[in-house]
């Protein structure tokens, strides 16, 4: 059927839903920036050396209904079979109520990171609930608020326990039982910090020679150990003792904290997360108290606002890499906040009862599963296990896998001659009985003695089994009511400030808003429902969906191949730092340690670099933001030999489009490094210029930025990287792959279940449109830029007076003159209905403002009022018209509270909470005052506080 | 595959989610009340006599895992072809934004009809942006906010004409060109009003004899035709021209009011509305302003509230049956809000320009596929066409169908030799290519010359072409970006309060919070994409559903037979008032014109008997609130010979299970008459009481109240009727199947796309849960009502002192005793958080409540509390401790804005804004003040004011 059809359909052309201004807004824009054209506007901002030769292009933009009719067509080459594979990855089913009212719900899934936590109090609960939950199932004090994925979280726990272990040992011992994807991740992980890895039996453990051993609780082939002795022996010789844990597991065995345990990791995949073919899913970790500032990852506390009234913030920032940098416990960043949130409603809308019903449901299936296959004669091992059960099939295996396959199930091939079962809160009965039949069974579920459920015994070890309470706090107590749960849900989305409500013009962030069609195919069966490890050819739709995006993405960057395994923006870095080595390594070059890095970078770099055992050398910028080329060749010079790689940003952290990039990337090439581009800057460079072409070696893409999914209130994202040519053979791989290469993250395609978001925009936008929407971005940052002159100094622009993506606003002048520092205007903003932009970096105390090209130039201007009055506000302390303690940037941000009581104050209530810029029959209204964080730190609270704790003030 | 299943799996039984109390907070509701068990207050509250014989039953109840896994299967035989018949349903695609933000977000569809402005602004902008849309297409001056479907829109313009045109003619002149289920609608309805119905070609009219004339515009074979000549002589001779109007048509085509119409009617399902096998969908109406005060159904209005700012309302509302009763202008209650809603929000996302180039791609479509079929030899009518086309085929057509429906398209059979085709939004380019293959040829749709669509010809008639502007208003021009439509709705929706945030206990009304996953399988593909007139092969999966919960419905009720046609409940108890009359003309009773309806009836009731030719006396209540027997049977004897019907309401609508019902029911049969009884209250009854048992002959039920589907926000709703076996033979039938019974809605199955909700409910549920249910809704009231005792007199109740689900709150005394008002507790309830009960109805000056289950003690707890301390305010007033005048009550609902300006009011802040019961951190803002209901009706706008209209006194 070979017809043509015109490429632009004006009426649903993406452009136009991605991209706020329009196009007389924009000429209206340009006008007050002094260009005649857009096109004029990026000839002067973007340096000519830089730019792509070539106009992006893959063929014409697709319409809305024409894009979701392509991606039904691919998604229908996804086969749904049931998987019991188990190994880390089960059925769940999504609480419609949850699916629809969470997953589905803008105010959720396009929040920001909870750092601004006055306007951040609703999900700073919801994870809160995460960490009580995982507090609770594991028996351990603190948790945190999500870590990347299980086999990351092992990773991390691994040099947790070396951080936090006094042992002078180097040894890690990893229990063979782990899912064999963690046992690789770790292996990863360890091999250039020097960690040796011994793998073996339980009992084979020596703890004299280790710092820490970890071991997976059920076991990948079953077994539910207790492991109370080995860690007992661990602690004698100060060294850790770590469990991976199924959180449902737990709702019936004993808890790693009753075993012990130091550290738990583990995922909550099947507390209602979609398996999506790997990803994305909410890792947990859990500690002692003792090591909690040991512990990586975002950390929810409790603390007061300025009235004293309890109120939620993120806890212990200095342990994190935006604030420590190299010396940081991990270079983890994003999270997975949306699928936190996810599990921990979950564990809300199910409660302990729920919950526990759940996991017996399941175990009951287990055992019933055994039982008729012990009746066909087969060997089921272990005697006594949860969900997992492996059975010895000889020279059947493939017999029986293919059968199974027939009759709709994937089992798991083990070894040569077995067989593993792992069943889950979806196993219908027929589900089972298919399974018997694979196994040439014709077998009853229900048949005599099992008509009634719960009369089927347990096979659990006795001295395994339960007997603490969990998720005992009230919120997991509503009735398992509709209408609790609902409200619950509404009242949490409404404390936030989503950009389903206003611009987030965070810079570096890249808050863009997608449009909604993207996030459609997320949730159909054929993307939410496969197994990681199905057979390739049950997810050819995934696979065709991935190559498309993979090969757009290599003519977006200029670079020869993509890996999308890793997790995050962090991971990306990571991975494209392995890489390196690994290539160095292949080509005798594994001494080379030295990466040199901006101060200016973002905080991931050096962490990113310290966890591939390499050494950061700053490099100091000039005075007019760019890197210092100077220094920069010095060191090169000095480090020669030793030149691992550097690691810049393109354009710069300081929102510039440098010149000497290409002079950066040839020195050090020329002192046999690599060339490292970060990619967080991409959205000002998609179809003007291209990371491969400037020099760049290696660059990680934040999917969740620059290619539209969502920001999920801190997570999901997705880092993949590209490489050039010389670099693809060091990718990384995966063990259910043959791969030769180890995996950085649990799953081959780490997140691929959020990819349908980036490549729908990127068939809705087409070439054109992306390049579109950059030259939008571009225009959107200058003219705030040229709005705010005057009031603001722009701190660093291009030598013709321009700036990227993004503009850095000097606001450490008001600091000097009037004490109004960047946190006052940040939460200021609140009050007109903004989330702040990035405070305090890359340069502290000043403001570093994205738009992005989905705000409308409406939107722009309502920022723009705010900033102003902002100025005329500080203005009047300046002038001595207002205390310089009691004034609206320093009480702000103002809530319905300070409106209700006493307003003895020196300006009107109107201009404390109407300040210009905020809607009026639409204000949104920050839920608490003025956090205070140190209190939070002094005094940390890291799970549900009693109902009566922080007894409210007000409701007296 | 037989097994057995225990029925009950505690975890997820969907009791609980329905259920709100939990069993321990039961416990204590039941201590209260002053009853032992659940049991024991059902004993006391449910007459012996009336109470069913058999438990409820029809096997277990299913969890939420189940109901999905067993809806997808019935679902899946559903078979989706590509619909290209026509005939007033079109294939559309429901922006992602939209469907997600909209149709599946509680905030919009659990939200009440909006008689309650102050909490209901939001949805009433959107409604007031559908009459602007409909106005501006159609070129008339007033519209409503939608009517239940295009066909019942035209049997009411026929009503509407002949309550205004000013002759004395009694003939309705059809158009032949009408689609057939207009056509049938209208001659329903005309025949018990004795209207004459002419059905011709347009050149047949004789605007000398009728009253009226309607007309199809495209007409159901596609002509195109220009109307104005027929209408200015329909003029001339005083009677009104009626135009049916495809919206979509009319971006390019002359309006009807530009050819001197005086009413337009149609649907607006293609505006983004799914097709859901015929329902449901919005249907519009507009007039001249000359004739608004004629017209039916809801207008919204704008006004301005007590501090002068603009604000929105229901206009107009003396017209309606609420008020006017057998006098209103037509029984219509329920309309469809969230459909049009959603046609609304299609129209500001595509904004005028796109909603032109949608109608171009349409018709360049259809251009194409004509030129094509021509060129193939096939004639094709007429010459110049919108989106429809017809094709002699002769003895072919058979075969041509059946061709098509292999190549997975429907089309049109009409007459014995030609077919219809109508063209839409979705007609890719290999529809057209498979429409041509079908009728054996082989051609490519972007072949040579039509390489570019926009170079396709119009074959539009010159003199129909449009002119004219349309959406012209700022709010069509959101510069079709998704961060404004998004931040559009979302502000919307946050400016209303609905059921995801507070109990809304609206006596007789039902508001029942349905489980999300009831709403999961409503946009499933095989229940949104089917034509209504599909063959009956592709519909088997809606067969199996609406057949097994018509047998559900007959076990709960006690009747023998149901239709699914009536879509809303008036319109159910106008199709139960049709059956009766057929049936009792089919049996020489067609004299009998006599309705007995009590005093205390819904005003649907007379207006219904009314539309059915029918004359209806009152009949008295007695003291305690019950029918007056004595006048029932002294009325009853008198009108003996032409008795036709009684309708009454069981329980009453004083909440009350009377115990004479059966009584009631025996004197009406014995004087020959049918009994009609209303099923809004069936909740009280499921499971315990069957109206086909204790005398009943018809009944509707409204499955938006009892069955849980959703209110959105004014429909839809659904209203089938249960009949007994006498009656089966004479209810509604539909054209399209051959009927010999004439159809009272447009769809064989009324909006068959909402009943997975209903269907879902009694699958999670299982007879036990219904009847758990029902029980629950009576402890919740007696709580309540035991609760409020001594602060307000309970009005009705039984023998026993209780009430059934609802109770009736005596507020005169307040009003005596110091001046507050229902309004002035209505208002002030808005500040607690809460929507007010039902006001002034059925007894003027009382509220009345109804909890319904749904609600978990806590919020029964808050409503308690924010009653009692309205009470304390009244007592404050009568003590003399407060101003008559200024005090919460009067000044009630309080606004932002009130809190932030001056304050001079003799009670607090805090007082004024959060009273007892007001959540405090998440509390619920009203967007504007108590609204002038007096100021809308006197300046009457019912479309979208310009921007600098009703300037905000505030913005200054």
């Amino acid at each position: 059927m070979a017809f043509k059809l015109t490429d632009y359909e004006a009426y649903d052309f993406a452009n136009r839903r991605h991209i706020g201004p329009s196009p007389s807004e924009m000429a209206e824009m340009l006008k007050v920036i002094g260009f005649e054209t857009l096109d004029a506007l990026i000839d002067a901002t973007v340096p000519t050396s830089i730019r792509q030769k070539e106009p992006l292009r893959w063929g014409g933009a697709l319409t809305e209904k024409d894009t979701l009719h392509h991606m039904r067509q691919v998604a229908s080459k996804n086969k749904i079979l049931t998987s019991l594979i188990g190994q880390g990855y089960y059925g769940t089913t999504t609480p419609p109520v949850i699916l629809r009212n969470i997953l589905e719900n803008p105010a959720w899934y396009t929040a920001y990171t909870p750092y601004q936590p006055e306007i951040s109090q609703g999900r700073l609960e919801a994870l809160l609930n995460f960490q009580t939950m995982v507090s609770n199932l594991t028996g351990l004090e603190v948790a945190n608020a999500s870590l990347l994925d299980e086999a990351t979280a092992a990773a991390e726990a691994m040099t947790m326990a070396k951080r936090a272990s006094k042992t002078k040992a180097n040894v890690f011992f990893v229990d063979e039982n782990c899912h064999p994807q963690n046992i690789a991740v770790i292996e990863t992980r360890a091999e250039p910090l020097g960690i040796e890895i011994k793998i073996g039996a339980p009992e084979d453990l020596d703890p004299s020679e280790v710092f820490g051993a970890i071991f997976q609780y059920p076991g990948t082939y079953g077994h539910v150990r207790d492991f109370s002795d080995l860690i007992a022996s661990l602690h004698e010789h100060k060294a850790l003792g770590i469990v991976i844990a199924d959180p449902l597991s737990l709702a019936l065995l004993k808890a790693p904290g009753e075993m012990g345990a130091d550290i738990a990791v583990g995922s909550t995949q099947r507390f209602g997360v979609p398996l999506g073919y790997g990803g994305p899913h909410a890792a947990y970790m859990a500690c002692r108290d003792d090591y909690k500032r040991s512990m990586p990852g975002r950390i929810i506390g409790v603390t007061i606002d300025s009235q004293g009234r309890k109120a939620y913030r993120l806890a212990l920032q200095t342990r994190e890499q935006h604030i420590r940098r190299e010396k940081a416990n991990s270079n983890v960043c994003t999270a997975q906040a949306l699928l936190a949130v996810i599990a921990s409603m979950y564990a809300v809308y199910h409660g302990p009862s729920g919950i526990k019903a759940i996991a017996q449901y399941v175990h009951r299936r287990t055992v019933r599963l055994a039982d008729g296959l012990e009746k066909l004669g087969f060997k089921v091992e272990p005697d006594v296990f949860f969900d997992t059960i492996t059975v010895e099939v000889g020279a059947l295996q493939g017999v029986i896998m293919n059968a199974a396959v027939a009759n709709g199930i994937n089992l798991r091939k083990v070894g040569t001659s077995k067989i593993g079962i792992s069943l889950d809160e979806q196993t219908r009965p027929e589900i089972v009985e298919a399974v018997w039949k694979s196994f040439g069974g014709d077998l009853e579920y229900g048949a005599d003695e099992y008509a009634r459920e719960e009369d089927i015994a347990y096979r659990l070890p006795q001295a395994n089994l339960r007997e603490s309470d969990y998720l005992t706090h009230p919120i997991f107590h509503l009735n398992r009511a509709e209408a609790e749960i609902t409200r619950y849900m509404r009242r949490l989305a409404d404390r936030d400030l989503a950009l389903d409500r206003a611009m987030i013009p965070l810079g570096s962030c890249t808050m863009k808003l997608n449009a909604t069609i993207e996030m459609i195919p997320v949730t159909w069966p054929e993307f939410a429902n496969l197994h990681p490890f199905v057979p390739e050819d049950q997810a050819l739709g995934y696979r065709e969906m991935i190559d498309d995006l993979n090969h757009k993405l290599c003519l977006v960057t200029g670079y020869d191949a993509i890996s999308q395994q890793p997790n995050s923006g962090a991971q990306g870095e990571y991975a494209g730092l392995i890489t390196i080595r690994n290539y160095q390594k292949a080509n005798g070059q594994g001494h080379r340690n030295i990466c040199l890095i901006p101060t200016s970078a973002h905080g991931t770099n050096p962490a990113s670099a310290q966890m591939v055992g390499w050494k950061v050398v700053p490099i100091k910028s000039a005075d007019n933001g760019d890197i210092d080329l100077d220094d920069f060749r010095a060191k090169a010079e000095q480090y020669s030999d030793q030149l691992a790689a550097c690691m810049i940003t393109y354009p710069s952290t300081h929102g510039v489009f440098e010149e000497t990039v290409q002079d950066v990337c040839a020195i050090t090439h020329q002192h046999g490094g690599q060339v490292y581009i970060d990619g967080a800057n991409m959205n000002a460079m998609v179809g003007l210029s291209r990371p491969g072409d400037i020099g760049g070696d290696v660059s990680h893409l934040n999917l969740h930025k620059t290619f539209c999914i969502p920001h999920g209130g801190g997570g999901p994202g997705m880092g993949p990287i590209g490489v050039k040519s010389h670099l693809a053979p060091y990718l990384p791989g995966h063990p259910e792959r043959d791969a030769t290469i180890g995996p950085v993250s649990a799953a081959p395609f780490g997140s691929p279940s959020i990819l349908p978001v980036s490549w729908a925009y990127c068939l809705l936008m087409g070439g054109a449109g992306l390049t579109q929407a950059t030259k939008v971005a571009i225009l959107n940052a200058n003219y705030i830029a040229v709005s705010l002159k005057g009031a603001y100094d722009i701190l660093y622009a291009s030598k013709t007076g321009r700036v990227a993506h993004e503009c850095i606003l000097d606001t450490r002048p008001l600091n000097e003159t009037c004490h109004v520092t960047v946190d006052d205007i940040a939460k200021r903003l609140m009050d007109n209905g903004f989330h702040a932009p990035t405070m305090s970096w890359p340069v502290a105390g000043t403001l570093m403002v994205e738009p992005t090209e989905s705000e409308p130039k409406a939107e722009l201007d309502r920022f723009i009022a705010s900033m102003l009055d902002i100025r005329r506000e500080a203005q009047d302390i300046e002038d001595g018209k207002i205390d310089k303690d009691n004034n609206p940037l320093k009480n702000a941000p103002h809530t319905v509270r300070d409106l209700v009581g006493e307003w003895d104050r020196p300006y009107s209530r109107k201009q404390g909470c109407f300040p210009a810029g905020a809607f009026e029959m639409d204000k949104y209204w920050p839920p608490v005052n003025r956090v205070d964080n140190a209190y939070g730190d002094r005094n940390l609270v890291c799970t549900c506080p009693p109902v009566d704790a922080y007894e409210d003030e007000a409701a007296e």
